[in-house]
Parts: C-alpha cells; structure tokens; sequence
C-alpha cells in the first residue's frame, strides 16, 4: 500500500511542519506511520477531544499522546465538551465537532507555524461522504478532495488528504501486517448516527446487491461529477453575459445550454448577495427568461428577480 | 396528482396516435388511466409477456388485453421466452428483455404510425435508476430522460415518460382513489434481482437513516449531473482542438479546464473508433500530454495513443 502513497506524498515537502490529526483510530494511525516512515521529519500530531465517549474519549487521548511520543513527534491537544457546545450554540453535532476541530487546528497552525493539516480519510470514507451528501441533496456528487482550504478565525487551513484514495482494506492489511496498536472506536468519535449506518449497514448491503465493490464506482462517478460543476464554478465568465449596467443580458443568456444559464444566473444572483442559493432557485429563476412567463420571481431573502427590457436583474425589497 | 401530469401532457399531442408500454402493474394501469382521462384519443396499449413467471405473466397479458378493451382502445402484444433468449445471445436477462420490448414497440410503431411510446416510469423508479447506474459506475450521476430515442431495426423510437417526476405514494394514492385493478406484481417482470433489492431493502433503509425522503435529493442532483454531462457531450467542439491534419493540438489542450480535456479527448478517441471507451481510458490518455511522460499509451482494441511534435493521435496496431 505504500506504493500507492507514494505518488500522493511526492506531492508533500517533508521538510515543513505538517499537523497530523490523529483520532487515535486505525485510518489516523496508519497515516501517521506511513508518515514517519516516508522521512516527514517535523510533523505535529494534534488531537482532538471531543468528549463524546466519557472515560474512553480521554483514553484515546493519552494514547495519542504516548503514540507521539514513541514517534518522537510534538503533540497538541484540546479537550472540548462538544455535546454541550452544539447545545449552546444551537448546532448539529456533527456541525459543532468540525468547527471544534478547525479552531484547534487553527491554534497549532498559529503555534508551530505549519503548512497545513495532513487527514487520514480514504476511499471508502469518500463513498460515504458521496453517498451523504447525495441524500442530503448535494448539486450532482460531491466528495472530500485531496487537497482544500478552509478560513478559520482568520487563518487559512489547508487540508491534505494522502490516503483519499486508498481502500480501508489496505489499510486494515498494513495495519496488522506492521502490528500497529490504535483504539477501537475512535475513528467513530467523529462518526454520527446516519454517517455511521451508512458505513455499517448500506454500504455492506449495496456490495452484497451489486455483487462487486461498489466503493470505487461510486468514487469514480464523483470525481467525474466535481470536475464537471468545477468548470460551471470557475470556467464560466459571468462577465460576457452582462450588459454595460451590470444586468443579466436575456438574448445571450437564452442562447447558452441550460448548464451554462445555471452558471451564470447562480454567480450573477452570488454576486448580488441573495442568500440562500439552491438548484431550485436559479430554476425559477431561468423561467422567468421566457417573455411570455410573467416578469418577476420571488426570491430568498426578500429580493425579486425581474425581467424588464431583455435584461435580468435584482431588485430590493 | 392529475395537476402535476398536466405540464407533462401539455407537451404532448393528444390527437396523435401514441403507444403506451402497460405491463398490468400499478404504474402502467394508472398511466393509462390518466390518458384516457386527459382526452388521449388514439392509444394503443402494447404488452409484453417475458414469460418470466409461468401463468402469472399469461394472467397479466389477458388482465392488459381486457383492460384496453374497457377502455377501448387497441391492443398489441408479444410474448416472448426471455429466458431462453438470453442464454441464447448470452446476454443479461435484463437486456435481453429490454431488447425484445423494443423490438416489439418497433414493429408497433410500424403497424400503428405512432408518435411515440408512453412510459409509467415515476420519480422512485428514476431514484433507483441513478443509484444503479453509480453502483455500476456511471460517469457521474445518470437517470432516465424524460424524452429520448432509441433506434431499433431501423425504426426511431421516441419514448416519453410524463410520470417521471411524480412519486410512487401519489400513484398509490390515486390507484386506491379511483379504484383502479392492476396486477400485483406484473411490474416486477422486468425488474431483476438487484433492482427489486434496491427497491426493497435499499431505498427505504436509506429514508430510515436520513429521516427525510432521499428520492427527491437523488433526483435533483442527478437532473444537475445530467445537464452537465450533456453540456462536456454535446456542446464541446472536437474541432477547434485540433490541428489541419486531425490531430490532437497539444498547446490548445494542456490550457483547457480537466473537464474539457476529458470532452475533447473522449470525442477524439470515438470519432477514431477506438472501443470500450471509459474515463480510466480517457485518463490515462490525458497523462501522456506532459512532455515529461512516455509518449505513448495502449488503448483499448490494441491501438495506441501517441504523442509527438505537441500532438496526440491514434496508432493503428
């Protein structure tokens, strides 16, 4: 399986400071072997309590910390009661441990001046994630990628995942081959109810159906999918499509294909702070193109789409 | 729910002469009862026994020949041993009986004139259709159209599929509601075993995690994919990548975003007939592009992919 790190890590100077964060789970703690051994000379594991598992939380932990020790790594932690946190702060749990975790990461960034966070997902937490955020109504299919950056408390995160596309078989194999020690449960510290029947009962049951894996078809399609919306997201020059006052110009947009109009309405209604921004609405939005619909549309936040004169435009409640 | 077909039939022309796909089971009993109640005039119901259930399939084609007489309106039907068709042809029992419905749709249409085919597809139908074609690996999300054309024996099939968005539970709700008869799992005979898993054990698992319905997330994530996908198909220009002589114009397609090298190169690998063509082939053909890498890539068929004097081109083995 270290083969097929290889040409990820290549990608990865292992002469800068890189954070690692280790649940203490077997994904992480692979990661952080496969690490050690490919020469990364200053890596920092950071680990995050969640509290979400009592005594065996703060378990995981101190192993964490042995763990960095017995690999002669610095080693940062913070505990954090996120039950209560997302309590507070009226969130999901899900939702409240991610942010929990980027503040910390966000504070060993600051401290170790490090280039980014290296993350122990792989292949088959990718099918979960397609398949998640499919149900929950993804635009096309979305996955991790290998490489993104997130904003947190005015620090840049950048997120690298090695291992995105390496089977959890492998790693299990690598694993017991090189008699690694991890903690049984922690992967699924971060693992909620829906993501954790996902990965227990429907993606065994969709393997057992389909007679095959299914994890790299499901991979594969989203690859294909995200790269796809990329171009819709970046490639597309909203631009060319306005007239000199800035409105959305009709005789060119109802020339381009539906995915172009989609595009370019989704930037130009962004670009005007309409909140709340969905397939649905930049499709009732597109309806209103046609002269015969009627010349205005609700849309979030209080705000009209209105058509007047062949041009598309915002106006103010 | 006769309110959310009317936008469907609105689109399609009453008078005209249209065969409807009716295999005795809820979804086809209902289409057809609701054309006849939007004024559709000139049906022609067409069964097709697969012989995959003994009497029961004979049940089903007598139920549909006299409900086409209740309703008065033509009736044309085959039966055909799919079974045995299949391990003739060695083909899939499900191709080989969708195969022989086009067959007989074909000679149909000829018979009749018709239009077109209607279809009882519904909304659930395309849910699982999507999840079938990702679990089989699909580039990127794909369902079913609301409107396409098959070419059989020489003869354009046109299907359309009025009911594609309507949900199964308003078909329930109809069916009950006007009391329509219908045979309890004629709708089944061409549904095979993995299919009917999905169907059965999957989808609901899947609403149970989410606590939420997943078939309209699917749906409209698959519309997105498809709009994408048919935009990198069909509004691509092979041409303008290439150089006088037919060649792959490296320096225009090294600039181009990864989803349109994808586009262009799968055109070009088509248009030189190379078989089997699939992302991973398309990939690996983009990676000779670097002027770094080997020059050359086998493809499929026992061609080569080469590169030489900044263009790419097919070599006839």
């Amino acid at each position: 399986m270290i083969d097929l790190l290889q040409d990820q890590l290549a990608h990865i100077d292992a002469d800068q400071t890189w954070l690692v964060g280790v649940s203490g789970g077997r994904d992480s703690v692979c990661l952080l072997d496969l690490l050690v051994r490919a020469g990364f000379s200053n890596l920092v594991v950071v680990h995050v309590n969640h509290q979400l598992r009592g005594e065996e939380s703060a378990g995981d932990a101190k192993f964490v910390e042995q763990l960095a020790r017995h690999h002669g790594v610095d080693f940062y932690s913070e505990s954090v009661d996120v039950q209560q946190l997302a309590s507070i702060q009226q969130k999901g749990l899900e939702l409240a441990a991610r942010e929990t975790r980027h503040e910390v990461f966000a504070q060993a960034m600051a401290k170790y001046d490090a280039a980014g966070v290296l993350l122990g997902h792989h292949a088959d937490d990718q099918a979960e994630t397609v398949l998640y955020n499919l149900l929950r109504g993804s635009n096309g299919l979305k996955g991790m990628r290998f490489e993104n950056a997130v904003k947190v408390s005015g620090i840049s995160l950048m997120f690298l995942r090695p291992m995105l596309t390496i089977r959890r078989s492998d790693i299990d194999a690598y694993v017991n081959e090189h008699g690694l020690a991890y903690r049984e449960d922690a992967s699924n510290a971060e693992g909620f109810t829906a993501r954790n029947r996902l990965r227990k009962e429907v993606m065994p049951l969709l393997t057992d159906i389909m007679k095959r894996e299914v994890v790299p078809q499901i991979n594969t399609a989203a690859e294909s999918s995200m790269e796809q919306a990329d171009f819709f997201t970046n490639e597309v020059s909203l631009e060319s499509f306005l007239d000199p006052q800035g409105r959305v110009f009709l005789p060119a947009l109802s020339e381009a294909h539906i995915a172009l109009q989609q595009s370019i309405l989704f930037q130009y209604l962004k670009v005007q702070g309409v909140p709340e921004l969905s397939r649905s609405v930049v499709m009732s939005g597109l309806e209103i193109c046609d002269s015969s619909a009627p010349a205005k549309v609700n849309l979030p936040g209080g705000n009209w789409l209105r058509r007047k004169e062949q041009r598309l435009f915002v106006q103010r409640a």
